[in-house]
C-alpha cells in the first residue's frame, strides 16, 4: 500500500485525490492546503485527514506527495520533499526557470528519490495506444507529427501574467507530446503568434494563436497548431506519417449520437475541455505513478522530460519574439 | 463497334443514351419515341438520328435496342426485338405479370438473343466492390443482410396507382441486391407495410412505409427496410454480416465539407436521388451489356434474375396483404 | 444516504457494489453469497460486511437492496424484499414466467416499495442522448426503428438451457429499447432464427442468429437483428427515422486511434462487450436509482416496463416456433 | 460555341480534350504537338484534326489555346498566344522565372486576352464548396489554415532537376490553396524541408518532405506540410480555422466499403494520385474558363494568380536554403 499525501487542493489537486481513492493500493493519507477551508472540504469529500505540509512531509508514513500548489512554490517544495525522502509527483511545469528546474533536478538525483513530471496527455489511452503502436515500428521511421491543439476559451488575462505564456503554458502539453512520438530529440524550433481573439492576452504581452516547426537532427519535422478559442469543444487531436503508414486521434466527442435531417448529417461537439478529455489519463498517470514508485522503477516522464519540454517551450517563445529560428539548448 | 437503339426518350432513356456515348465501342445508331418532339430532342442532344421502333428493328446494321419505354409496352418489344435477333437491354421491371415475364424469357430464349434486366445497382462501384469481396470468401459464409432504401420523397400517387406499389416498383431493387450478396434464394418472406408519410399513397392502396424477412432454406436471414421519405436525401445503405466479418456501404454524401462549430460537427446531406447517386452505375451497367454482347457472353443479370426479384416482390405484397409469411415460388 | 444490500456478489453484482461505492449519497451497508467465499471477496475488495440475507431484509437500516442472484431465485427474493419493505433494484428478468412477474408486481404494489428493473442499456449516454432527442420531437413522428446486437461469442450451452433462449435473453434488452424509443407499445411480432454458429445451441432447442418485426398500432415498425458471434467486439446499434430526420448511435470502439497504409484506412475493433460497453451505463442506472429512491419517486424502467419486455419475448419465441406473426398480449 | 485548341498532347493535354469534348459549348478544333504521333493520336481519341502551332494560332475561327506543353516552352507559346489574340488556357507554372511571368503578364494585358493559369485544384467541388462557405463568413474570420499533400511515390529524379525542386512544383497547389482560402495575402514564409525518401533527390539538391509556416498582416497562419510519398494513395488535406469554426475537407477514399473484422474496421485508401481526385476539378476548371471567355468575363485564377504564387514559392524555396523566414515580394 502506498501512502500518499496531497499538497495543494485546487481544482487538480481534487482530480489527483479522486484518482488515488480509485487506485488499488494507493491510499490517500492526508491533504494540506494554504486555506484550511479548502482543505477541510477536500478531506471530506475524499474520506482523509488536513495537515500541514510539515508534518505530511515528516511523516514516515506517507510514501510521496502530490505537488499541486501554484506553480511559484514547487520549487521549494520539491527541494524540501527531496530532503524528506518521498516519491515525487509534481504538476507541470516545475518552474518556470529552466535554471530552477535544473536544481530541482540535482535535488531529487541527491536524495535518490522517484519524481514524475505530470504530462498526463501521455496517459491519455488514445494518444498512449498511438505511440505504443509507432514506437512498435508499425508506421516504420517516423518522418512528420502534426499537433493540434485549441482550447474552447481563454484563460483569463490574470492567469496568463504569470502563465509564462501560451507557449509555456498551454504548447508545453504539445511539445511534450512531439517528443513522446518523434522518437528523436528536436534541435531547432520556429514559431509564429498572432493577436486574432482577445485584446487583453495582447495587452499582457502574449500571443492568442501561434504555430511550431519543429525539427529534428535526422530530419524529422513536426507541427503543432494551438488557439485559445474554439466554438466547438477542445480540439485535440495527433497525427504521425512515417515511412510505412500514418496513425492519428481525432477528437473525441461529447456522445456518439449522430442526426440526419435536411442540414446533413452532424454529430456532437468534441468534448468540452482537458479535464473531461483528459479524464482516464488523470487516473493513469497517477496508476503508473503508484505502480513505479510501489515496484522501485522510475516513473516517467520524469524530471528530465518536464526540463525539455521547458527548454522547447523557452526557445519558442524566444523564436516567436526574435521572428527567427532558435536551436533548442542541449 | 455495337450500334445500338434506344426506344423511349424520357428520362432514363437519355441516361442511356448519354452512357452509351460514353463508352468506346458503342454508337448510338437512333432513338425513337412516340412522341416526335421527345425523340427529335434526344437526338439532338446525342448527335443521333430519329427512326420509328420498326425501322430500328428491321435495320439489320442495329445490334442492340434499350427499352426505356413505359412497362405496359415492354412485352410487346421485348418479344418483336427478340424476333428481330436484337441483343435487348431492358428497364425493369420486364412486366408487372410475372406470367408474361416467363413468356418474354421463352420468346428470348427461342430467338437465342442477349437479354439484359436493367438493375443498375448492382454496377454502384461500392456495392460492386462489396459483392466482390462477399463473393470471394472474406466475410465467410453469409449470415444476415440488411438493406435500408429511404426515396427523399413519394412520388406522385398517379405513378403508384399503375407502378405495382412499393413492393414491386422500390423494393425490387433491394430484393434484386438481396439475391445479388445472399448467395442463395430466398424462399420465403415476411412483409409489413404502414401509411405513415401520404394519405393518397393509401387511398391508391399501397404503403409508404415498409419492412421485409427474407429466409433462405439454409437459414440465412435479409432485412429491407423501406421508406417514401427522408429529410437528409437519399438513403441507400447495404450491410452483409457473415462468418469471419462485416461489409457495408453507407450513404454516399454531396460533398465531403465538414464542418464544426457551437451544434458540433456537420456533414452535407446525402446525394439527392438515385440519378445522382447511381451515375455511375447507370454507365457501368450499359459498358457490361456493351462489352458482353460486343464478345458473346451473357450479359448478367439477365432474364431469370428480372423475374426472380418480381417474384419476390409479389410474395412480398401477397405478404403484406394477408399478414402472414409467404413462400417464394420457385 | 441511502443504505444497500446486495443479494448475489457474482459478476454483476460486483459491478453494481461499484458503482454504489462511487455514488454520493449511497452506502453499500452488507453483501450476501451462498458462496461465503464470494461474499468475502465481495465485502472485503468494496469494504463492507457480510450478512445473511435474512439479516439484511431484517435490518431496518437498510434501504434497499439489489437483487444479483441467480433468476430461478428472484421471485422469491422479491417478494420477501417487499413484504420487507425494502426498496428494490433487480436484474432482469425478473422471472422467466410472465405469470411469476405478475405476481412480483402485485407484491411490490402492495407492499408500496419501489421497484426498478435493471434495463441498464438505457442509461448509457448515447442511447439515452438519442431517447431524449426523439422524445424531444427532434426527429417528429417516429417511423422505424432499427436495432443491432450481435455478441463477440455466443454463451456456453448450459447458459443457454436455462436462459429461456436468444429471445428472452439476449433480445430482450433490444426488446426493452424499442419500447424506449418507440413510443408507443409493440402490438404484433413476427420472429425468425437460424442455426448458423454452433451445433449446441441447436441441440438445445434454441436459434444463435434471429431477427424480429414489431409493429404498434400506428404503423411504426422496428427491426431487430441479433447474432451470438462477431469477429470485431461487440456489435451495439440503434437507429430511428421520424417524419424530419434520423438519429443514431453507432459503435463504440476501443479506441479512436486510426491507421492508414496500403490495406487502406483502419480503426480498432468494438468495445469487447456488455461490461466495458456499458460501464456507464451501470454506473447511470444505480444511480438513477439511488436518486429516485432518495428523493421519493419512481424509478424507471419499473416492475411494468420488465413485464412488457418479456411478454414480446415470449411473443416472439412463439412466433419463431410457429412460422406465424403473434399478437403481442396487453 | 467556343473553338479551342491544344497544345501539347501528353497526358494533361488529354485530360483538356477529354474535359472540352463533355462541355456543351466548346468545342476541340485541332491539336498540336512536337511528335506527331502524339498528335495524331490524340486527334483520333477526341475525334479533331493535327495542326501546327503556328496554323492554329493564325486560325480566326479559333477562339483560344490550351497550352499544355512543357514549362520551358510556356514564355514563348502565351506570348505568341496573346499576340495572336487567343484566349489563353495555360498549365502551370508559367514559367519558373518570376520576371518572366511578369512579361507574360504584360504581354497579355497589352494584347486584353483572357487568361487563366490551370490551379485546378480550386474546382475540386470539396475543396470549391469548403472556399465559398468560408468566403460567406460561416466561421466567421479566418485564423488558422492547414493543408495537407502527400503524394503516393516520389516523381523520377530527372524530373525534379527540372521541376524547380518541391516547392515550385508540388507545394505551389497548396500556395495557390492557401491564397484561395486566407483571404489576404501571405507575407511572410519559413520553410523548412528534409531528405527522408529517396537518396536521388538530395543529390539532385531538392528535399522530399517539408512544412511551412505562412503569415498574413493581420496574423492569419496558415501551415502546409508535404511529402513525396505514403503508403496509403494521394493524401489531400485542407482545413480552415475561424472566429466562428472549423470547415475541412479530409481523403477522398477508393470506394465506401468498410469491412469489419479482428483487426477492427477499415475502409479503402484513398484515390490514387491527382487523376482520379482531381477529376471532376479539371472538368470544372474547362468549363469555367469555357463559360467566362464565352461571356467576356475574366477567369480565375488568372496570370497574377499564377504569379503570386510562385513568388511564395521561391520565397519557400529561399526559406529554406537560408534557414530563415523571407519576406515575400509584393
Amino acid at each position: 500500500m502506498l501512502r500518499l499525501g496531497i499538497l495543494g487542493c485546487g481544482r487538480i489537486g481534487q482530480v489527483h485525490a479522486n484518482s488515488i481513492r480509485r487506485i488499488e493500493g494507493a491510499e490517500l493519507a492526508a491533504v494540506a492546503d494554504l486555506s484550511s477551508e479548502a482543505a477541510s472540504a477536500c478531506a471530506a469529500r475524499f474520506k482523509t485527514v488536513v495537515r500541514s505540509i510539515d508534518d505530511i512531509l515528516n511523516d514516515e508514513d506517507i510514501d510521496a506527495v502530490v505537488i499541486a500548489t501554484s506553480t511559484s512554490t514547487h520549487f521549494d517544495l520539491v527541494t524540501a520533499a527531496a530532503r524528506a525522502g518521498k516519491a515525487i509527483f509534481c504538476e507541470k511545469p516545475i518552474d518556470l526557470s529552466s535554471e530552477r528546474v535544473r536544481s530541482c533536478i540535482q535535488a531529487v538525483n541527491a536524495a535518490g528519490v522517484a519524481f514524475m513530471t505530470a504530462f498526463n496527455q501521455r496517459f491519455d489511452p488514445h494518444f498512449n495506444a498511438l505511440q505504443a503502436r509507432v514506437r512498435a515500428g508499425e508506421i516504420g521511421e517516423v518522418e512528420t507529427v502534426s499537433i493540434v491543439s485549441r482550447d474552447p476559451a481563454p484563460p483569463p488575462v490574470s492567469y496568463i501574467k504569470t502563465s509564462g505564456g501560451l507557449f509555456r503554458d498551454m504548447m508545453i502539453h504539445d511539445l511534450d507530446m512531439a517528443r513522446f512520438v518523434l522518437d528523436e530529440e528536436p534541435v531547432t524550433v520556429f514559431a509564429v503568434g498572432s493577436n486574432l481573439i482577445e485584446a487583453g492576452i495582447k495587452e499582457a504581452g502574449d500571443v492568442d494563436t501561434a504555430a511550431v516547426i519543429l525539427t529534428t537532427a535526422s530530419g524529422r519535422i513536426c507541427q503543432v497548431t494551438n488557439s485559445r478559442r474554439t466554438t466547438y469543444g477542445y480540439d485535440k487531436r495527433l497525427e504521425v506519417h512515417g515511412s510505412k503508414g500514418m496513425l492519428r486521434v481525432s477528437n473525441v466527442l461529447e456522445n456518439l449520437v449522430e442526426q440526419a435531417g435536411s442540414n446533413g448529417f452532424g454529430q456532437a461537439t468534441a468534448q468540452a475541455f482537458f479535464l473531461e478529455r483528459f479524464e482516464a489519463a488523470y487516473l493513469a498517470e497517477m496508476r503508473h505513478f503508484v505502480e513505479a514508485v510501489s515496484s522501485g522503477t522510475a516513473p516517467v516522464p520524469g524530471a528530465e522530460d518536464g526540463l525539455r519540454a521547458q527548454l522547447i517551450a523557452d526557445a519558442a517563445t524566444q523564436s516567436w519574439r526574435e521572428g527567427r529560428p532558435v536551436e533548442i539548448p542541449r
